[in-house]
């Protein structure tokens, strides 16, 4: 199963990449927008293309070309505008959904953040971050594609401990970003996460059990 | 029939409580942002409530309460940054459809873009104003309520004409704001536009046959 991860080159994005090419079920295709880092992937072993989030739907569609599933782990992160979060992380990603789509992916993944579903629970600081969140979301779930949704909440560069917390809606609380990779490695194909949403925090479940119980 | 006009201190919105408050049919509510404006809304005799786009659904449900539809003009406008785009243009507009739904009314009009319907046609140095109105229309099309969404091309402050061209896709063209204001009053009860979206720029039809014929 070929597993294309736009955004590879973020953080959640290499720890995911590593974990699909270390296993025998699946091959990563790491999804980038620079070309330096389509060669660094490449240089590894690894499957990578090129492709702009700004770019048209039939852009990314070349870029997806063989993929059975597709993560969404992309985002312009904090460094830019909210013109980039508009245009990357909402419109980037349903026109990525447009791609898959189109070239009859049916798996995806998105990495969203916890409580995008409940306006009154959006983080004061990240308002439009949180709104391009919302309403990628919302678009995933009206696309017919057979998809997941994981809101993780604050997002940490320390080492993963494998356990975790996932539920429909959980409070404020924080992950490393190398637990949220395995949650999606451990989502792609566990049914009980298709069709469905749900938030994401470290916690006491390992990360194979609390995906199979949400 | 009770009409209340989101972002009526706005040109397209001062023209449109005009031609309602001179009417028989119809009575404004003119909900605005400020203070002052619902003063000198009030002052001329005109019904004015305050309601923040950036307030909680119930809060501009309360604001948009006795009304018999809505008419969403409201734009965070040219001066502000795209975070205010995020967040009044798509989500003050889906914050708004939410709260016309949460008391009962049906009838529901917006004020869009031309080709905001099709991301290739996107104005190049407008990007995520497009991508803001795309997004609240799409919700709009799906929220249930009897809608019409009004695509006009670039907005003019010169006298309107009273002819127009509209129909599902025009090439880029302009029109007078007040144009603009005399087809939402046009459309308010034609049937004929309800459920529907319209481009709509200056052309050689009066207004009232242009929405009767799209």
């Amino acid at each position: 199963m070929k597993v294309a991860v736009v955004g590879a080159n973020g953080q959640i994005g290499k720890h995911l990449i590593d974990l699909l090419h270390n296993s025998e079920d699946y091959k990563p295709m790491a999804i980038v927008r620079k070309e330096e880092q389509v060669q660094s992937f490449k240089d590894e072993g690894i499957a990578a293309s090129l492709v702009d989030l700004e770019g048209s739907v039939e852009q990314i569609a070349e870029g997806l070309k063989d993929a059975d599933a597709v993560v969404f782990t992309a985002g312009s992160g904090g460094s830019t505008g909210s013109d980039k979060t508009l245009l990357v992380d909402l419109d980037g990603a349903v026109k990525t959904m447009e791609a898959a789509k189109q070239i009859d992916i049916d798996r995806f993944i998105i990495v969203s953040a916890l409580q995008a579903h409940h306006r009154e629970n959006w983080n004061d600081s990240l308002l439009p971050y949180y709104a391009a969140k919302h309403y990628a979301d919302k678009e995933l779930e009206r696309s017919g594609l057979t998809y997941t949704i994981i809101r993780p909440g604050g997002l940490l560069n320390e080492a993963g401990t494998g356990k975790v917390s996932a539920a429909e809606n959980l409070s404020r609380g924080s992950i490393p970003r190398e637990d949220v990779a395995r949650a999606i490695f451990a989502s792609l194909t566990e049914k009980k996460t298709y069709n469905r949403g749900f938030d994401l925090i470290s916690g006491n479940n390992p990360i194979e059990e609390a995906v199979k119980e949400i």
